[in-house]
């Protein structure tokens, strides 16, 4: 393909939007606070247009949509993509907006015991990552508000979880009786306290009895105020990984900076030596799709 | 002792009080909602007098306090008493207010690998489990906001572990994603649902899996939003019961029977047979500790 891509990853709570040439290379980023939960059935496409109009009216643009954008609540739904699925299968279950033009990518799907797991846009980090990384196989782990674990054989994500690990984290640090003795304020990673807790967190058994440490350790005295946060942190990302247990050896991160530190430490502190990624995977996903669309 | 016992159990928001013969009989019961929380410092003895000024005039009557008005934010200060504990041991660490006359129980803490628990007020109610079956060994569950789970050996406390199911399935219900979908009001339980939440939290190996299950299996229609606090609830209860696996053969359960039934429930599918106390268990303990005092 010679066309340029426009890349969006439209997500519950922003949109971000890049022009990407053919060789690859990101040629202008916008993003916008008009994430999905913002915008009104119907105005999407409006949304679109005063996000990065001007790109799409360049000829023969191309834009792929990845997100919450194609979920029941977004622009309009792309039914999942049941694992194992590669790039192969996601392009074929485009959900065309304008033949040609511009496609909402799906999200995958898959079951464990009965139980469906599923992601949207995540699929496309992996993408990214495996192109960037020239890396087939392995176990991928995007750290986030829903983390998600990814095995992928061949190329094709064969199966993945999700952990709720961000949200418990963000309801304990705001909404619970530990909140009460946390400073207002996160200090810089206390990265002792951080994997004390990670520490902890695997021999506990279970977060619901982990997190109560936070509360005993600080009222004997044990724990200070200022590095309770960093000790909570180590303690939920230390339950994801406690449920993964053994660690695996080798894995590669995907997200921010913030939390892809916080992941290498504490799986290096588990014997496993990660690789890291960040935003970059999105768009370079997005452009490996591209490439496999066959389109003039 | 032949006194009439005022037993108090002040907890963090109310406070219940009984009036108790000598040979155990509960007379009279009364509540507020003036739990520690609501009494500034100093005016503890002014809503003690409020409560049941009547019942402390009475001739001789010994006054004993359990539950969170012994902690830092309560009336006064009653270290807590180190397991293994028994009757002897508490009685000896009673922080008199008025030497024989009003007392406040201490609480039980206990180590683990170096991280302290806690209680206030679930000792008394175990102790008054053990006086109501008779049975100074076994395990005692106490389910609530933070679920305690109690080791007792030859009519002492061995050990415990906190659970903070309550506060999370809180959390979650009111705060989380999944309180999204869920309605409003919970309708009477689902047992069928609970106890597949409780089957899947066996199986999920952690809540920041598990929990993810209540959104899927509700966007793929294979849980009607009717059932889903049912579900919920039986993800978080039967997490509590996965850390502590194999489930026990024999538990006596101690709370209030919303509760009780629920953990009994999940038990039982487990292959445990739990007996259940309610309410009565605190005026029972509170009253076989006034006996084991050399009081006149």
């Amino acid at each position: 393909m010679t066309r340029e891509l426009i890349a969006v990853d439209w997500g519950t709570s922003s949109l971000r939007a890049a022009r990407i040439a053919a060789d690859g290379t990101v040629l202008e980023e916008r993003s916008s606070q008009r994430g999905i939960l913002s915008v009104p059935a119907g105005v999407f496409p409006a949304v679109l247009q005063e996000t990065c109009g001007d790109w799409l009216s360049r000829d023969g643009a191309l834009c792929l949509v990845s997100g919450m954008a194609g979920s029941k609540q977004g622009w309009r739904e792309a039914p999942y993509c049941a694992c194992p699925a590669g790039f192969g299968e996601v392009a074929r279950s485009l959900a065309w907006i304008e033949p040609q033009r511009i496609a909402i990518v799906p999200g995958l799907s898959c079951e464990h015991g009965g139980v469906p797991d599923v992601m949207r846009g995540e699929e496309v980090q992996v993408f990214g990552a495996m192109d960037l990384l020239g890396e087939g196989d392995g176990l991928f782990i995007l750290p986030g508000t829903h983390s998600k674990w990814v095995d992928v054989q061949g190329g094709r994500v064969r199966s993945f979880a999700t952990f709720m690990t961000g949200e418990i984290f963000a309801l304990l640090r705001q909404h619970s009786i530990l909140s009460r003795t946390l400073p207002a304020e996160d200090d810089p990673l206390d990265e002792a306290a951080f994997l004390r807790g990670v520490w902890h967190a695997a021999h506990a058994g279970s977060l619901l009895r982990a997190a109560f440490s936070a509360r005993t350790l600080a009222l004997f005295d044990r724990l200070t105020p200022a590095s309770q946060p960093s000790y909570l942190s180590g303690l939920v990302i230390g339950e994801e990984l406690r449920a993964r247990s053994p660690a695996p050896q080798r894995a590669v991160l995907i997200g921010s900076e913030a939390l892809t530190t916080r992941y290498a430490l504490a799986l290096r502190s588990l014997g496993c030596e990660p690789r890291a990624l960040g935003a970059q995977a999105t768009w370079r996903g997005l452009w490996a799709l591209a490439r496999t669309l066959d389109l003039p």
